[in-house]
């Protein structure tokens, strides 16, 4: 149950950007921007470092969601995502991506952790400033998002097939600020 | 030195707006209505919840500059922040900003620290739905902006002057998105 009266049959992030759409207007706003705008890195890319860090921060909602997003963006290539979160060592994806989501992983610890050596890495692999720049606050966006969804114990919906159609939706029309009625 | 190249002479969160204005925007635009809109918590306490998770998340620039608009909004009772800082147990605030400093410092390590009898001292000493709500976000935004600025390794003043002046203009002015000359 939540911590406060949030609308009914509404889950994770939605159900508190209707409590407060002051707020929820920006992180929505922001959200698309970072996952969906102009970067250098692709969208599957970006939505993968989401779900890393989701999972990392132990955050169901976030972590399944983005999962789930990030299957749909890299299509016949979606098993890259199981892998990954399974153990990132070992997953088949490139250099670059794999420096880049250790990164993320330093900055789920705290942005101290981030050290030049690991800039350095994911550098040799190719990675320029603004790939360094948006995974970094792609992972630092998530590790807000998912302390805001499990500080007020938001409803985490359990059934893989409501998170196969919330990834469909974010990877269709993206994050769009919801209404009372949806 | 920061990891990537970010405009010269000018620190922490600033320099990554500068850097990248499309999210810088909304970042500015968030905290702004965290701790400048309409709330049930006065800016004071605000500030104080961003200094305190900062604090708690060793970032320097986010901790010094959001105790010294803290200070600034508390006047004559600016010894608080201090001493919120030295021993949140002891320090001589109400037992309602106590629990949500508290409730606070519980996102700060992960949202799933917060538990119900966590929210329940805080609605015996008087908090409501919004109060709880205001300090998840405040605390899980810091979560955020802290993993930013040191993911990055912006540059962090070393001169207790210098926060000072941060806080006399973030105290009076709020979150400005700054451009290229300031």
């Amino acid at each position: 149950m939540p911590h406060i009266t949030l609308p009914d049959s509404v889950p994770g992030i939605r159900s508190l950007v209707i409590y407060r759409p002051e707020t929820g207007k920006y992180l929505y706003e922001l959200v698309q921007i970072l996952l969906r705008g102009e970067s250098s890195l692709h969208a599957a890319d970006r939505e993968l470092i989401a779900a890393y860090v989701s999972y990392l921060n132990n955050c169901d909602f976030c972590y399944q969601s983005h999962a789930a997003a990030a299957r749909c963006l890299y299509e016949e290539q979606q098993h890259l995502v199981d892998e990954v979160l399974k153990d990132l060592g070992s997953a088949p994806v490139s250099p670059k991506l794999k420096a880049l989501l250790a990164i993320a992983g330093k900055v789920q610890k705290l942005g101290k952790e981030v050290k030049p050596e690991d800039i350095e890495k994911a550098r040799t692999a190719g990675a320029g400033d603004r790939d360094i720049h948006d995974t970094v606050l792609i992972a630092a966006t998530f590790c807000m998002f998912n302390r805001y969804v499990d500080g007020l114990a938001t409803t985490t919906p359990e059934q893989l097939s409501d998170y196969i159609a919330m990834g469909e939706r974010m990877s269709n029309i993206g994050y769009v600020l919801p209404n009372q009625t949806t």
